[in-house]
């Protein structure tokens, strides 16, 4: 993968210009994007910034945000030629720091489950997940330094497992959804990928204009020792496959062997309860949030999406609120659950990336937490026998993004010590 | 003022179809809207529904909300022919319900403090307040039966009682903001004005699709006796001035007199710390929602948002973070407060209607329920002694919108009783 951090470094010790970055990247994109297909549209006479943070640094940004002067396609014909008059928060945030949008990337229609023409980038048989497909395969394809996506069920965090990417989901709203086409307002949350967590960091720190969220030196720190982390099965998520079970087993290993202490922990009854009504707190927003393209263009909504639309105008409000209360008492439990941990590690997805591209596969360890509103990172390292990536997810209390970095980084830094 | 509930009566008995209905506002606005000028846009051509609970009800919205084919001006020439694309979540579900979005409404510029060219419909030598202008004025004046606006600190209930319409700002996202422009995504919240607030409750329980929120009969109940209220004056905003305090006294002798029992209650601690941190969270969200139009158009803002976002560009993250800590800490003692009353009754705004055009007034007496998320209702009623409106405030707990428009309903009624 491309490093965020090496290239900076390069551009700082004058190796190369804040210019010549981005060329490179459309360089790796011209090589490798035919067999990858991440991308919706691309800004090939991008200038640099001479300053910031991020400049030089080539970002992809998820086709349902809005970059001014592009167009913003939302995976639907029914947004064809629509250019996006201004930019959205977040890509705002991003020139601010110096950073160049260079290209959008493939999402599925609406961020929900239909499948994008997108590849997995370790093989081209198995899905790259959803729905912030392009911008996981364009970082784990190696072909952009950063990228940004969301997830209202596991649309970051699987998606970067299924392609090898780091990536954070951060605390709700840390980063501004404004501009962002809203399946669901109380779980959208925006995230990042990148090639490494040192390299998150960096990045999230400069969009979030959050200096505390570097790691430092930029790195990983040196040992683990001291560290208290939560293991945490999810079963009310169902089991996870050999895959996920082997990769979660070996990071243990690992971030045990650099000293920190692990511990099995079972997720308070509330959990478990928020668990079973994310997708009625889901269905009853996306109802109102896509009203108009239901009601305007029912006809041209892709199969899972119309039919799981259809069944949600169902939801009554007084289910959506017993949902929402049952949410609001889980977030309280899981604050004094946490504070026992620096951080809870878990399965980042069911397996390995499936084979097939009719599905995207399954959010099923990830919905809690961004029901929640916690930190989510995915820590890449492990792969199968054949060569998939898989990774292992990090979980911390809301707004301890900074801890869930550093245990993130310390778990990647161990597992590629020992892998 | 033009009640939705008798032109629906009049539509059911068959004595005017819902077309004339239509027809009927739009001379009322030939005939006002010179004196008033409220409106950005007008479909004069617009079509009836001929089914669902708001048919032939012409509805104005405030242009920062997209109601596709529509331009959707935000206040500002950096928006000229921005016509919208698709229809906000609000629009959509109203037409959903048979109303018609019949014009776009006068807004302050990103729903900030600098004035629209709207007057008062009482007099034209006062401001109507802000930021929803057009939408508070065309009830206000009797142009229109309903009509759609935002609150960010007071822009819902401060016009209201400066123009005397009804108007609620409901639980926070019991209606969707999506596609509506954001200036803070924890503070926006939409609301409604009409000329009651048996009309009030039941365009909620169309538009949220909650039928609960309709009060028995569409009216008023028949007493009060039985109703505890909170009298709050809400010292941690400042005192009130003659007017405000004439109509607080007058609500609380009518509803009295009608079998409401009155106590003086005081906020706890945390209320007044709260209020003092909205304009932390409303500067920090701001400079991020409005990013892109500040570093593309920063000369195109008018002078107070110019300054505002100029100054807010300095609002670090701690001290938002803390800030949110603190709302966060005050919306559960709020809770518990609230629970020994069936509501809160207090100042809708500092006085009437100042006189002037260069301000849209002050929401210090709107800003904290803004910020706590819970319903707060105007009510209309009460004149001083140049006739000019001035409302009083119900403010209950979140999720009790039923309640708020129950008791606002009583006092509206025993206003009318008295005066």
């Amino acid at each position: 993968m491309l490093s965020l951090l090496d290239l900076l470094r390069r551009i700082d010790a004058g190796h190369i210009s804040a210019q010549s970055a981005l060329s490179h990247c459309l360089d790796l994109i011209e090589a490798r994007e035919y067999a990858v297909r991440a991308f919706t549209h691309m800004d090939t006479h991008a200038a640099a910034a001479a300053q910031g943070p991020l400049r030089g640094i080539a970002i992809g940004v998820k086709d349902i945000i809005d970059v001014a002067g592009m167009p913003t396609g939302m995976g639907s014909p029914i947004y064809r030629d629509n250019v996006a008059r201004a930019d959205a928060s977040i890509t705002a945030m991003l020139r601010r720091a110096g950073g160049t949008p260079l290209a959008k990337t493939t999402t599925t229609a609406f961020a929900f489950l239909d499948p994008t023409e997108t590849l997995n980038p370790h093989n081209p048989a198995h899905t790259p997940g959803g729905s912030s497909a392009g911008s996981a395969a364009a970082v784990g394809a190696g072909m952009l330094p950063l990228a940004i996506g969301t997830q209202t069920g596991g649309s970051v965090i699987r998606p970067a497992s299924y392609c090898g990417a780091a990536a954070i989901k951060p605390s709700f709203r840390l980063l501004p959804t404004v501009g962002v086409k809203c399946y669901s307002w109380a779980l959208d949350t925006l995230g990042l990928f990148a090639a490494s967590v040192p390299d998150l960091a960096y990045a999230l720190a400069a969009l979030g204009e959050r200096p505390d969220l570097r790691l430092p030196d930029d790195r990983a720190p040196d040992s683990a020792a001291g560290l208290r982390i939560g293991l945490l099965m999810q079963d009310f998520a169902g089991p996870p496959e050999d895959d996920s079970a082997a990769a979660l087993d070996a990071a243990v290993k690992a971030i045990e062997a650099d000293g920190a202490q692990v511990t099995p922990v079972s997720a308070p009854e509330s959990l478990a309860a928020a668990y079973n009504v994310h997708g009625i707190i889901q269905d009853y927003e996306s109802v109102r949030a896509l009203a108009w393209e239901y009601d305007a263009h029912r006809d041209q909504l892709p199969p899972i999406l119309g039919e799981t639309l259809d069944a949600a105008q169902h939801v009554p409000a007084g289910a959506y609120d017993e949902a929402r209360r049952t949410a609001h008492q889980a977030r309280r439990e899981a604050k004094s659950f946490m504070r026992g941990y620096d951080a809870l590690l878990t399965f980042a997805s069911p397996g390995s990336a499936p084979e097939g591209l009719a599905s995207t596969g399954e959010s099923r360890f990830n919905r809690l937490w961004t029901l929640m509103g916690v930190p989510a990172v995915n820590v890449p390292g492990f792969r199968n026998a054949a060569g998939l990536p898989v990774g292992v997810q990090i979980v911390t209390g809301f707004g301890r993004d900074d801890k869930a970095l550093q245990v993130a980084a310390c778990i990647e830094n161990a597992l590629q010590k020992r892998l």
